[in-house]
């Protein structure tokens, strides 16, 4: 064990962990959720302090020796190689000093150790003098929290657009299976399977400009900033210097904001990429209810469509299969809904100069952002890529259904086809029965008219049939 | 009384309304909340009449003299004329049928009159069959939807804009008035309260451009689509001929959708528009709790600003003033996240071909818009315009607080600093004189550094004095 | 016009309205949503008013004839006959002052008018000094919504209560039918629709006790916390009075609550009742999708149950009926669950002795309590009494399915039912005619097998052909 | 590694681990969050599980020697011996199946182990037969989740009932501070700090009410429901004693639902728990803020209290101290009330027999429950214990105020009140000195009004010197 000391007293900290007292009184302070910082914030922050430290080189504020050992330590936090120090709590007092202190002393330590020091000797490398140089948790938080989503919402969007091409192979795949459209969950007019699954991936596309739209907003970064956004004691020459350097090491790009007073105290880009992702959450949602709806059965259900087995669905049904992966689209679907829920109201609580509940909104849109991809990239190989059509039943179902007489409608006008619509459903009948019988189209034009192609596209089906005649308003 | 029928039986319809049996029966199904539709809603469903009549018209499908009357008839719906016959509940089953219908049956017997004949025949003019002609609910309602947001989203944006100029304009006013900064409601570093409201003036300048674009989904319309999205019994000259003569109409940049099934089936659209009034709401929010703190007081709070005095506060304590409008923007925020919430779960409940919750989001949606519209034009009249500061009470803050010893950290070094802080609190004296009593600093050289401008822009506070001395990290 | 002083100047107030010019300064500054109080929160403001009247005479602080005209005009406005001359917007800063302010001015000059004086003479009786004596907005307006949300409640619980009756009704009446049980939507075992119904039943008379016993919560009133539930400037014996006056007028269990100054900020109680009222929002729209999907149909759906028809569903698809009522059901939980949310932010922003966001609170509670109520009378009406079971339809599905191999099991052991399984539903067989073709049990034990209310019921079904055999786990 | 079989096929498991085939299968299919099922809900899955299997012994479904090594292992799984082998997501597909095949699987290879056989025979003990007899994941895991969130909620109900203590033994200490009220964050009449600490003291009683009146619904389970609530398969005895064991076995007093169905579909419990949580945090987090208003300064600020400084608070500002225990606190609150919605949105997504959402219930509900204990532990311990008052800054602000004129009123009249507020505020002049400078009342007089104890009380203050005068209403 080893000695440390703040302006609260002394502690003793295990000889071998790099992190020091303040991430120390941290973890007592707030033994909350268990869970530590997600290693993508760990990054964002290890390559803030490297572009820091260049930047503050570079103006001739900080000793190249030490600079250089604490950039090289700092990369080997962006890196991974120290998560396991990484200790305090995501959800935490303090507006994320603590995790800021935590970087600064890991990185302090390594530093010092690299230098030939041991570690707790901060006369050799400084926690906040050299590694937070000209920094402050309000400018380095809210940008290593930017790097973070950046490149987790890179990787979804990735995994989004996969999902969207999956649904339009299997659009093309069903285009020629026609089925009963439903409106209500009731009976409508023939539709093909294909146009589904095509609106799916429409819908998809607008959710991928959406989420990159938003994310746009996490471009603009604060470094600079220092305790309030006026950028006292921070040298306009490091402020142009450490966004630049940024912009090189994360490859991301990033932009110093226009406004630093407001890029400081103001959290809204947050809620605005939780609330795409949102939107996002809420259209898989639908998506995975239609599936489950239309593979409901087999028996019993709709059945219309196979989704893959992937796993035995009881251990007192037999045979029985669930829509397992549909369902836990769902359920991250309302987990991302209630992260936004609690993200909008940390953003909400900010106060004058500066929103301390930023803890709390990185720990939600981070796991939204994840639990999204994952759960993204399962259901698309795990489910849709296997989804299978029951094309006969979905034919027999269009067959038997009454929906149909809205396309024999223009040809033998709104009383008629009232009157086929209720003999068909008091007796149970087909419709294409019903016509035939009564002598009011021929087989052959009832073929026509209930072209499957013709019906499930825009016009009057059939309307060879009618040439000249006004079937509708006269 | 007239006597109407519909395939559930008759009913006695008084002489006088315009409304029919379908209208009728909904009022009896829905006495839900007692409100009745928003006049932009009666306004866009006139407008797509008209636009729907002529097409028909023009396609051949719609008899002139019936289709002029229709028109005339829809048109005098847009201007108001007929807002008292819309009498059926914003809460509604039926996917908005009943509203549809409402505007079916008083066009219908408003044109029956133009042509010379009595309200209730409908073997002149047809609800159904001639104002509906080639429509559905379906594509109907979301379009009228559309054009009523974009409407009352013109007039947000427009007060929006003036609320920032506001704040803008007291930016500049304001731009002298040194202060405590406050992070975390403890006292921070100096800044300039201009520099605060042109941190509001910003953060709502990108609400500005998120509405702005949000908005943009809602050019898109489905007319054509009828049932299912898949235009069947539409012509596909009416599908174009409708969307361009409501273009014309209604002076709005709307465009057809790409794909007609996902534009009937899928209210992301409305979800987003949402999502940018709630951050909106969220946003003005902070600005309002940031207000009434800096006007806490006259005497046991901060005491930096004045809310101009807009009623007597209280009739228990004489002479109490409370800042009403600010907390009249705080409640009106709750309103429209609570709306996003309900606007959420009601878009996440489609089914299949059709989500049949579109009245309670349509309800949601423009409420938000009318009431975000109401309190940012109030809030900017009887708050923002007349905010005055206490100039002197901010200086005496300042001068008082020990925060500005972090502008003297570079020039005496941060241990240093450390002493007289801790000083200074202990004893309760101001930091100058300490310094200044040490010996550490000049009267001169104090102005300088603690000089207000110097201390809220970037850099070191003094800089001039320090002339190569390197005071950090080495 | 008649001109009426304030301390911020003098304004006109219309000759015939009973309000005065603070109430017309509340207009002007709060023109938000264009709604206006509540009838039930007016009522419960002229009960507050006449209780506190009547307890100020007594203990001799307000002169006999000033009392008895106050007093009367309270309980005019308690009977809704002023409810016109309430015109301040729901939405409103100033904790309730307005409103408040509104019932005072208008009884002050209801009272001038009995005791023979002109409107605006407040010389003979004050809206401050003689209606609001010793009163603050801070004690009068939370009692005033917690009779009225009473009051509104016991409608709710009432409806409610009708409505669980209706279920239980159904459950006894369709409890012959047996249908097959779905979970995730798949086939799983026989259950009787009877049992399905009882469910529902059973769920909301959980419903009743919560709403119940959140209600309780209400009993407690802060009459004579004055500002901030010291008591300053109101008698200990006015106190105790005014709580029991309110009491016997209302005919509510109203209670002083034990803690006053806490009783005055906190605003718990409305939260608890709205948590109580989104679970039952929530258990409400469980049923409507329940029943909505039991109803798809009616060809391609489950088609197990028929929802009365109220209206034409479509004008396009002749012959549609939409379970409408169901939907409006889901809709108005939509609305309560976003007004939960808006109530948890408003009640989430008390600051110190006082919660400012009581009018957004009272709004949407009331909101919810009269939506609820409504929807549930017509639903009950309107769907659930008139809902028919497709017995026939019910009993097929049950036959043709693979789940009825679950009862098979115990009989044949799981290694042979999970074969019967499998050639089940790949030759599309029902499991009966496997069974009976590999001659594993005959007709006669397989009517006892697959007896409906054996296999609905708990224990192994046709167990006495088991007799002493052990067939699982050995 | 050894090979296990399911109906999918065959998959190799790693030797060393407990779980088996399907536990792998569900790893695979739900890589989400990452985490872990929680410790108790492993306990309860073991003392479920050990409950069965003796139920079914004693009915002689289950052989002896199998059952006695099936309790013994569900006792070890119980104390968390295994926890380790417990590896699938905790926001999973299949309503559970996966969580309860992991208990089953460890189990069962661990029962084997006892038995002397090896992991993956099961012909010796069974995953399903043996393990899971008679019961159904729609019975074994809503009764597990039970267990685990009462035994959770019981050590939050502990720590609240010490925060509550806590808080009423600050108000002792406080009792005789006098302070000045706020409303509106506007001075308004004196207030004593004890009362306002007893009035949170007061709110968390009825905290404690609530949770452990909605904690009585988790009391009832449905073990014996099996597969849809009908008791499909399981015997009649075997559910009365299965219940009775896991009474014994948990010590919680569980009771066996009325009516299984609705016990094994509907998840309204969950959701009134979670209800009464979200109350708590919406609570916890208004005593944070106030916290943080009352101590925020040190001189820029209000400055009533100091919290206990528990690290430092800046790296860039020497001295700063925040109020960090605070500030978790509002995170948290943010954290549960988000995780409400979730479960709102889970809860609603019943169909039919079942809610196969609960996965993502017990996970919120689980952590919801977690970290209000926690955070309600250290905020008392390092915050609530910590905070003392800075009592002549109270009383400094309470002599300087204007709102004292309040209890000045009734001695002197409202308008002559009204003038010397007036002057007090315009001048900025103590009241005291204004009133004695008028000779309105002499020195000794205003000792008895403005006396802390009579002002912060009810009545009028001083009412003594008023003997038979009517000041008001007269």
């Amino acid at each position: 064990m080893r000695k440390e000391k703040d302006l609260l007293g002394v502690m003793e900290v295990p000889e071998d962990v790099y992190y020091g007292i303040q991430t120390l009184r941290a973890r007592e302070n707030f033994p909350i959720t268990g869970y530590r910082p997600h290693h993508e914030l760990i990054r964002g922050l290890g390559l803030v302090k490297a572009a820091a430290a260049q930047a503050n080189m570079d103006i001739g504020s900080l000793n190249h020796e030490i600079g250089e050992a604490v950039i090289k330590a700092s990369l080997e936090v962006a890196e991974g190689a120290f998560n396991d120090h990484f200790v305090v709590d995501v959800i935490q007092g303090g507006a994320g000093t603590s995790i800021n202190m935590n970087a600064n002393e890991v990185i302090a330590n390594r530093a010092i150790e690299i230098l030939g020091g041991r570690k707790g000797d901060y006369s050799r490398v400084h926690p906040n003098v050299h590694v937070n140089m000209a920094q402050s948790t309000n400018d380095v938080f809210p940008t290593a929290i930017r790097i973070a989503c950046l490149n987790v919402a890179d990787d979804l969007l990735h995994a989004l657009n996969e999902l969207k091409s999956a649904f339009q192979e299997k659009a093309r795949e069903f285009d020629g299976v026609i089925k009963m459209g439903r409106t209500h969950l009731q009976d409508a007019v023939p539709i093909r399977l294909g146009q589904e699954f095509a609106a799916y991936g429409q819908m998809l596309e607008r959710d991928l400009r959406r989420i990159t739209e938003a994310a746009k907003s996490l471009h603009s970064i604060n470094m600079g900033a220092t305790a309030v956004g006026t950028g006292l004691n921070a040298d306009p020459i490091y402020i142009e210097e450490v966004s630049e350097n940024l912009r090189k090491v994360t490859g991301l790009p990033l932009l110093r904001a226009d406004n630093l007073v407001d890029a400081t105290q103001n959290t809204d880009a947050f809620l605005e990429v939780s609330g795409a992702l949102k939107t996002l959450a809420v259209n898989l949602s639908k998506i995975a209810n239609d599936l489950r709806l239309m593979a409901s059965g087999p028996r019993t259900g709709f059945g219309e469509i196979n989704l893959p087995a992937m796993q035995p669905g009881s251990s007192i049904m037999p045979g029985k299969v669930n829509p397992v992966m549909a369902e836990v689209v769902n359920q991250v679907s309302f987990q991302v809904q209630g992260n936004d829920f609690t993200i909008a109201l940390a953003c909400g609580a900010g106060q004058l100069e500066l929103n301390v509940m930023e803890p709390v909104v990185v720990f939600n849109l981070l796991q939204s952002l994840d639990i999204l991809r994952n759960v993204i990239k399962v259901f698309k190989e795990r489910c849709v890529d296997g989804i299978t059509a029951n094309v006969e039943r979905c034919r027999d179902l269009v067959e038997n259904s009454v929906g149909v007489v809205t396309a024999i409608n223009p040809h033998v006008g709104y009383e008629v086809a009232s009157r086929i619509a209720k003999e068909a459903i008091v007796n149970g009948r087909p419709v294409r029965e019903i016509v035939l019988e009564r002598g009011l189209l021929t087989s052959e034009e009832l073929d026509l008219i209930l072209n499957p192609h013709e019906m499930t596209n825009p016009g009057i089906s059939g309307s060879e049939l009618l040439k000249g005649v006004l079937p509708r308003g006269h």
